[in-house]
């Protein structure tokens, strides 16, 4: 499994950025439950839950601040 | 779905920069929960909910430290 | 609403800077939550559970390390 | 109420830098909740609670981060 | 018991990053918990579930923070 | 009470400033819950739940994130 998609944190812009930090997060979760079908079933439990998508939040706000270092803040 | 919304992170003022990381969060939430209704219907669910705005005010937080360290703190 | 009071994070003392940091983690929850009532009503939720307490610190500190960040950590 | 005890982040040690980090995490607390009855009534409930006690020392880890960068972490 | 395994934090590549940073945090666990038959019968208890699938994905996000600065974020 | 064991946050390898980090982590706990007898009465509440190891492996992500910075990363 490629955990980092594209093997780089370098991204053109901070959209790609950003979509690469949800990937990662994804990636992450993918690498703890391999369970495609798990996965799928416990997906309405956080997508409907306020607290749940709070904490899914965080963790793709983490992984961005990793991304935008990398990238310089993409300033031009 | 754009995930940055305006396509940077750099904006002229701090207060911009904060509604910056508000939205970018927002987004993170959206873009897990696409459905607008279920969205709408969570809402009371946190809001009324002292722990569960503690939990956002915290994302927010850290969507707001990439923020302003792409924009170097906004010092003149 | 103004979420980041004064508009600017560069403070004249790790004091002020504290203060500052306090004020950005309530002016979010204010954004998020703007019924001052329920806020109100919100507060012993909270102000009287060591875990809400610890978990309002939490996004205290993170808010401060930005601002400390921002001004320099006050070096003189 | 003084937040940052001394009023700076500067130490001569880190192990001063630590105590400093844990007061500032409970000047925190103590903002919020002002009254000394009701947070010595709190103490048993998070002392004796293994995730209450992970949660406040993550706290104090925060804060340490941002005490040690401001001092350079202490390099001689 | 090595906490990080290879000694190093630099990899050759984002990739072997990550997955350094997922090691780590393994290991952390592994230090706290050293009984491999306990670990095991964990492991459906968070593997099942949302909230702590996010939360061991905010560990491996932090820890990859800390290995991506240590590589320079593998800029060329 | 010796809150950094050693009283630096200088270490020779990566090993050893992880080590650092755990014990960093646990000094906190010793520091806000001073019973040796009442903390060993709460080790298999947490290390017997997958959620309270996360937790804590969360909070020695953290403390070693500022050891290794401290260390320049341990880069040659």
């Amino acid at each position: 499994m490629e955990l980092i998609p594209g093997g780089t944190l370098i991204t053109a812009t901070p959209e790609e950025g950003r979509a690469l930090a949800v990937l990662m997060a994804r990636k992450s979760i993918g690498n703890m439950q391999p369970d495609t079908e798990v996965r799928k079933a416990l997906r309405p439990e956080y997508a409907n839950n306020a607290d749940s998508l709070t904490a899914a939040a965080h963790v793709v706000a983490v992984e961005f601040a990793t991304v935008a270092a990398a990238n310089g803040y993409w300033r031009k």
